[in-house]
């Protein structure tokens, strides 16, 4: 069970509630009556839970488990252990995360305007909106309603941000345009000055950077990551777009809808991700390229050339996933002839 | 034109005004009268514009321009559309720099001591500084006449700010000396102690870290970057370098002056850098090194020998830059052949 | 001598009290009268500092040294320049480190609860705690006696808190336990949900992170790092660990006892490293792996399978260090090869 002290379930739910939140099948003549008080792993769950099997990896787990309720792919049905109910899903950790999410739906703060949050008489908020203590909110900002803005938050002069959105604490936004429901957690920088200067005989000459940053709906940005505004054009992540903590966007980079960057992945400056591009951990992008839709960079790949859509690249610089591959197998090839001959 | 809600423009300027503001040559009988009233891109520039070619690749773009008045090399002179007026510079992208610095001056808050300042009895605090609401400024800490301190940030005991340096949000400062006109943009941690221990029978034991960080005039900390001060001498960064988001300096780095280090970068401890050294993103230097004046360390690239002046590396283990490209067609060769082969 | 802005020195100590403080013997017929003041590297130390020899390429430095007491192997001792008392250790770093520590104890600010920090009323807050300026304590909280909060830390609903823990200024902690003793650097954020979402046919789903984030006692994490709340199970650091600045742990990660993290390394979901693994700067463990007890991974390593105990790995992908390196000097004599063909 989740520990009380940071969740609380809501529910109980029975079999039927949750086979519609799941859009999952029951299992034939189930128990209707029953109420399931909560979610959890296979190996932990007693009677009143409903937990699921995903990776076929935790066969066994199913097979002992003692859940009273279980969401599992059809081909497994016949593997459940006696008694255990079942929801029936050809996808079942998206029916899982549905379940899970009836459960335990985000919590929200009560929307509350705090004595010490300092908010300019020009800005604007919008119905419900929680700012939490030593929030600060500039000249002309717009928070629309049922937002939530942690402590010590810094919405900057002119910043727009759309209905439900919520940021962690501690993070700050300026020259940006936020959508809806996004998710903005703990220590993110939106719209600083990007990184343009140029060689001047005196030293480096800054050069203004006078574009914003635009986030679509829905997007989430992790934990101290951070994106720099466009230096003429905008910088801008597409709706549905998933950055994780520590991820560096540099100014004018241009990310297409429902794009992943894992954490500690860099774009650099003007690089344009078409939609559902995935980039992995640590992998960094060079400037100035196109990401066509789809394609997928391996953690830690160093990407120097256009890819087109589809492809997956591996290594620094990257290449082909297939390639090197090949080209890895020729290396091992070459340490087990060395090791012969030594 | 830049978004008005975070973009004010200065001007309008004169063509004779932007001809001595860019350190330019105008064009033959120009419109001495006209006046311009903004910058923009070559594409949406219009007449009372001002537009800059510094690619070559824009030249098409330069060709269809509707901006009243562009910089460019004078080599491209002929081939400017009819009725635009030039500004005729050999270092076109630094003339524009000097134009949009004239345009956009950076904005500066008033110099208002917040109420909600925290600032210790101590401390001394020049003309004209600005501390945004909940800054707390340490005992015997100094802020020189002009700083510009934004929300949250904290300024601790001892530290010494010089003149017209900015500090962005939730910033935190401690064990330092900051030169003055820096840039420390949002959530940069400036003098944490060094991750410095050593293994003892009970574990690991702190070495206590004695020194500081120094740092010149005119630098710049991109956001959420990391500085540790010195474990007994001081970590160091020379006027007028560039420091880009989410980099890390350890205990005892010496960094020269105008040196650049692009994102997500890393320098390990007592790692000495001349003047003029790039470190491209995401590439890290071992500790105890030195690296030339004028070297050039490629993005993801992994120094750990020390590097001559002048030098350019590339890849993990960094080799120089002709080596590794000179590997890497071996490489693609042997991709070729078994391509043939299979 | 430190710079007393920001260091208080301890002191003065005799060679008899440093002698024990250092678990160190005193060389033959000290001067038991004189009283030493302060710590010094080798080259600036002076008659009433004591300084320390560890690695021997400072032996020149050491022989030309005028601090009146060193801590040195008793190898060196005959190497000593004349007049110099010695106190002779089989590990003179780690002697010097409680040296270092006698000198320069961590300081600690008066403990008090600054009238702008807000502390819900359910919170338990323990003897002789500091909550600085603005602060926030949240429901239920619980900070054990003698921690040390620095400004603008914000302590999430439930979150417990061990005796004698420091936590930096700008912190943010939500979902998770704190052992005693831990050094929480600046911008640490730690329980933010992981990054657990699923593709759904509208795009990503996020499937709600249930675990918390459980941190041993004697953790270090240093600035600006992020550590995930777990997603069912916990996210967890065993004790005496130390974690750099700008590193990332995700959700599940199980981190053993005296691992070392270096600055900018990742650890993705779920990955289990067991007892004094090494995980140096920039390198990055996919998810679901075991590295195994002491195994050491090189700076940008990536490591995408299971590492066994002791094990020493290099590259990304990372191999066995030795079979790194012996495929360098492969590609090293393809290149002198090809230099002689050219």
């Amino acid at each position: 069970m989740p520990d009380p002290r940071f969740f609380q379930a809501a529910g109980p739910f029975s079999i039927e509630e949750l086979a519609t939140i799941a859009k999952a099948e029951m299992s034939a003549s189930p128990d209707r009556e029953k109420l399931y008080q909560d979610v959890a792993p296979l190996q932990d769950a007693g009677a009143s839970d409903l937990s699921f099997l995903d990776n076929p990896n935790y066969l066994e787990a199913y097979e002992a488990c003692q859940a009273g309720l279980c969401i599992v792919h059809p081909r497994y049905a016949e593997r459940a252990p006696k008694g255990m109910d079942l929801l029936l899903s050809a996808t079942p950790y998206s029916a899982y995360a549905r379940v899970a999410n009836a459960f335990y739906p985000p919590r929200k703060r009560a929307a509350v305007i705090h004595e010490t949050a300092i908010v300019d008489p020009t800005a604007e908020i919008g119905e419900d909106v929680d700012l939490a203590p030593y929030v600060i909110v500039g000249a002309r900002a717009k928070i629309g309603a049922n937002c939530r803005i942690a402590s010590h938050v810094v919405v900057g002069d002119g910043v727009v941000i759309g209905e439900g959105t919520t940021i962690g604490p501690g993070a700050s936004l300026s020259h940006c345009l936020v959508g809806s429901r996004c998710q903005l957690h703990a220590g993110v920088r939106i719209g600083n000055r990007g990184f343009g200067f140029t060689l001047d005989p005196e030293g480096f000459l800054d050069v203004p950077q006078l574009g914003r940053v635009v986030l679509g709906d829905g997007v989430e940005v992790g934990a101290n990551a951070t994106i720099d505004r466009g230096a003429g054009p905008d910088t801008t992540v597409g709706s549905g777009s998933k950055i994780d903590n520590l991820v560096q966007i540099g100014h004018n980079v241009q990310i297409g809808q429902h794009c992943v960057l894992v954490a500690q992945s860099g774009v650099a400056g003007s690089t344009r991700l078409e939609n559902h591009v995935v980039l992995a951990a640590q992998a960094g992008l060079a400037g100035h390229l196109t990401i066509g839709q789809g394609a997928q960079i391996a953690a830690q790949s160093g990407v120097m050339r256009d890819v087109p859509a589809g492809q997956k690249m591996f290594g620094s610089p990257a290449m082909p996933i297939r390639d090197f591959f090949r080209l890895f197998s020729t290396w091992q090839r070459q340490l087990k002839t060395q090791g012969k001959k030594g």
